[in-house]
């Protein structure tokens, strides 16, 4: 089951303002209405606080399997979002976060979920 | 024909602000003019109310067969249109939403409609 | 329900080999399982007999109002293909003739059927 | 020759605002300098007015006809744009509409015509 | 009117067999039946006859001029493909010649039409 | 893990040779090296024996459930891509039946598995 | 080598204003450094200014040829895309005017160059 | 080891203000953590001083060399962006520059950095 | 203008058969007739003799010189595409080649020329 | 530098031929000539030979670490080619095996080598 104690975070490498994503094309849980598996991709997009301020990044291989915790987790589309970001969040109290989660059609109906934390900058809104 | 009962909500599931899509890319009505089949894609994105507001989500499957019930319809594209949104707003209330559906050419020439309701951020506006 | 009278046929109009191809993107049926809809597209390719030997060809709006018969039918996937091509072939009595239907996901699954009649060439069997 | 008399106008189908765009990619018309065809694409955008204050919009058929009517004269794709835009904008007063028109190559150059009428909105404006 | 006399022929340039592609993305004719204009893609493919056998090849512009000649002539897409086939035989008895017309979509069903001329090799046939 | 059992048959509609295609892009099982999910396409492609034959076709849904047992097994591409031919050869005994297994990339490296039954033939094998 | 007064303009069609692109796909100099031919396109996007204001276009023929005229001068990116803006912006005193440069790659870089002159319109800017 | 005495420049060309972009499809450098090759794409975009300002732009092949000097380095993707933009400011002291990092997947994850100097227009910022 | 002696070989660097293809994506030369550039890539194949024959490959900086050496050359398509297979073949007698130029349109009208010697594999005859 | 004692391989899973491809995206070495680097892509296809023949398969990290191991070495394309084909025949003594090399432009010419060993069928020749 989802298992927020997976992430792990390093310093940001500096003072100066950046932006990172990452883009999982992996990411599997199982609907917790028909028991069928979901399928999506999880775009993470944040800027972490500045290194004097005690910003920190999420490490790579810990979010991986952080995701991978999901797998066999009945959850729908809307609390997986949230709940990334939520963990995220706490994880890195970064200046600003979004998730924005694709999911593979069912029944001809594709969805796409966003959820933001802080003040995302305009040119990433819609992105 | 076009039925909005058949619609169901669930409540929203967190109150910070977030943003959802459906994209149909099975949509079918009839041409009321030339009783020919029509076929599009229809997007929905919407931001519900917070969950401490009553906000609340359109169900996924209730929606697919909502959108079923257009099947035989003769209803022409602006029609469509504005009756998916105002069913939807009727449903759910949402801060805002928008609907765009993107047909299948006719006589060689595409048509697309974009519908809104609420104050749709400027970065949703024109895609 | 599907009905091989709406077709037409003209008669070829030379007696020199040539190939024709028909791909229609807007084909619907119902899963006689579920009640949903289906949506596909349809791959008619054919040689018609020569002109001299009293060939013929399928007239094109008329092979549209056909598969527009179909609309509300409940169907499978391979009934539909098979049902495509014997009705065809009965119209034309062509040198050869291919159907491939190509069918949007379902479940997770896309779908392709291949039917052939007569001696199709190498060339166009695979594809 | 173009004949703006072929246009035809409905009602618009509601007071609430919303957009509606119409992609052709039949367009044809000729050089006047060299006498050869030119061949693109014409988008036209555009927000009727509210059903409240008399709004209409083109009916979809008598669009394509009018776009005929370009077929075999000689015209520069600025007055093409321009001619368009007029014409529409006589036909159904609307609150903004927009013409772009995207021409195949001519001596290795391509080349798009924008043309506005009314306040188009940002978001609208490089697309 | 379709006019064969525009097209204009020189002489192959070598003994050495090779092939020729000519592919017109400009196409356009009317249809017989409704009026309507058809638009397609013309794809042209031969060898020409070695040069010491008087081998000749058809002159691009030439070729261009001939294909405008059916802008306004009412003929159907199986017709134009024989026409253009037979005409260019005709011009330049090439060891072999094959016609590709690629249609835009009419009523959702695009069509493709392919004619040959002598012994077309396997690896262009369904190309 | 696995299961077999699940897999359902129907008979084959008709005594005519035809071709099925099912594309599943929704495949996943376990590394049993790494622990580490992997995530890929099966292509499955067959023709059933003629319905006079006793020719059956595999049951899409149950197609959906025994893909799906695979979820939680730790098992090699090379063993996924054989023992799903097995299974289904079992089930229906085809006249011929390829599976095509996809991987997303692994470090750097992505492999596709082919596995035949059968005389696969020729213009389907590289496909 | 470059050429300006082979520019010609012809008067702006209207008081309306409108927006014109010209997009070269041929455009070709030589590197002054190393004496090898570079390749790219030239986009040119402008505003005229208003016909009863005096403004004028570029004819597109002659546009043609002034870009031909670099074809062996040896020039870097960053002039040749200042020298184009430079003589367009002498030839029709535009509204304002943009030139985006796209260059194939060089030693696995490739590069962009963008000029404006006068207050391009920020939907334009990034594209 | 990356190597910032490879950068050379030379003076702007102008005093307008134009943008410049280099994208490398070349990057590799080695991963810290696993000693594993990193593959990426670097986006520089950047506007330089004014040529009366001491404006100066980097030269393309050092630009070149200094990215070839990472090769063999173990450097996170964070720092790789972050050092890059560091060397290229100081070495130009542009209006404004920014670097975008695109790294090739690591188990099922992509990840993109963004790190600017100076007041990025806001066009640029998203892209 | 054209010039063979450019070309420099390298002794083929086994025995056993392989196959080279290099893809210029730069090439230009003049139309005779109008004086205007043409553009087109350039797609060589071949297989080298064996190196215990004797068997050379063409090396790639030469080749890109003599390339450039038809820069201002008037000359056709054919006749280009007969030229390099003919100093190609001169210079490496190799087991076969096949030259395909791919030309950028003209007049709306996009030409491939595809020359061979000796016996090219059935496989790579239609690519 | 290469090293072909990295490579490991296991014993193939079954009797029944199948055939098997690994793709590397991220292969670099260096050009002996220019000392600068190149990219480029790996294809591997084989078909193993039977377990009860004592056929076996490359283990997947290993493959990666053999490619990893041509780094910094100074080595032609078609070497390249050439010994990673004889190094994987001398491990795996495959019924047949083809390599893919398919690499990044240089001074705007890409190039592709294939090498086989033993009888590749016809139908992956060309691919």
């Amino acid at each position: 089951m989802p298992d927020a104690t997976l992430l792990e975070a390093f310093p940001a490498p500096s003072d100066t303002p950046f932006v990172i994503e990452h883009i999982s094309e992996e990411f599997t849980s199982v609907c917790p209405k028909t028991g069928h598996p979901d399928f999506g991709d999880v775009l993470l997009r944040y800027q972490p606080k500045a290194a004097k301020d005690g910003g920190v990044c999420v490490e790579l291989k810990s979010l991986k399997l952080y995701y991978q915790s999901f797998r066999n987790e009945g959850i729908f589309y809307e609390a997986v979002t949230n709940q990334i970001r939520d963990d995220l969040v706490r994880l890195m109290d970064p200046v600003w976060l979004q998730i924005v989660t694709i999911w593979k059609g069912r029944g001809g109906i594709k969805s796409n979920i966003r959820a933001d934390h802080g003040d995302v900058p305009a040119h990433f809104r819609g992105r």
